[in-house]
């Protein structure tokens, strides 16, 4: 009886696991399930690809944003950001408010582990799906060529907002 | 020795006190000093007033936007808003990013303490300095008119943005 239990609870995990599980990027950075729990940093607004977007970061880099410490990021510090298409507030109309989701991406200090693209390791996953971008692990140099631009700032464009 | 160590260490504790603290709005909602550690709800711009936005929620807020039941938004939930001038990213052109802080706000619902408001409590501080907005409780009269342009939405802008 509590044999059968167990292996009945088991298959349900599984199965449940299976379902919500989120393919890591080609470069084998896993997806953080935990980020919406994650701390402001900033906002964004860009008018060339016409997205508003929310930036989060992990304990580390939350820390380093608070203490003043982010040139350099500290190893360990992930930032997150999640990008949205704008939409028009239905309640107030000269309010632009997120509309579908195009796209989350990360990037996390690591100087051994992607020494290759700036110490920093890229991801992103598309859509409200998750969809892991990129066809192979090659995806991040694009990234990291981009983020040259941001080099001043150790390759991170994002400067933490004041938060009073 | 010991009892002097104490005295010590309380004139420490109520000096660093009486400088942090923020005064509390004219009708008596204290500041929240842990808003920083609350979860993002969504982001906004508004074209009316020049200014981009962060929404967050305290724990009840964000179990309420997580599960859906946001209408009406339960009790003890609060609501906060970071409203910023908008400023040009030095390092990216086209892109828009937080300057100087408005002011913060937030609305907490409460049916019993703030029923005159249509059940929620509203405050806010401006900028930099915090500085308790209003001249009197009178004031909350004021973002409860507003508001009510979101009657549909239990008197709430915000809707959850989609976090993938």
């Amino acid at each position: 009886m509590q044999k059968a239990k167990a292996a009945f609870a088991a298959t349900v995990f599984l199965a449940s696991g299976a379902l919500a599980q989120t393919p890591p990027a080609p470069n084998g950075i896993a997806f953080p399930k935990d980020y919406k729990d994650w701390k402001v940093l900033a906002v964004s607004q860009r008018a060339d690809s016409n997205t508003m977007r929310v930036i989060v970061g992990n304990d580390v880099a939350v820390a380093a944003a608070r203490a003043g410490k982010t040139n350099p990021w500290p190893e360990g510090a992930v930032l997150g950001k999640v990008v949205w298409k704008p939409a028009k507030d239905p309640l107030w109309a000269p309010a632009t408010v997120p509309g579908d989701v195009v796209h989350i991406e990360f990037m996390e200090k690591n100087s051994k582990r992607f020494a290759m693209t700036g110490n920093w390791g890229y991801s992103r996953w598309r859509g409200a799906k998750l969809e892991p971008h990129g066809k192979d692990a090659g995806f991040a140099q694009e990234c990291a060529g981009c983020h040259n631009a941001a080099q001043s700032q150790d390759f991170v464009f994002t400067r933490p907002a004041a938060l009073p």
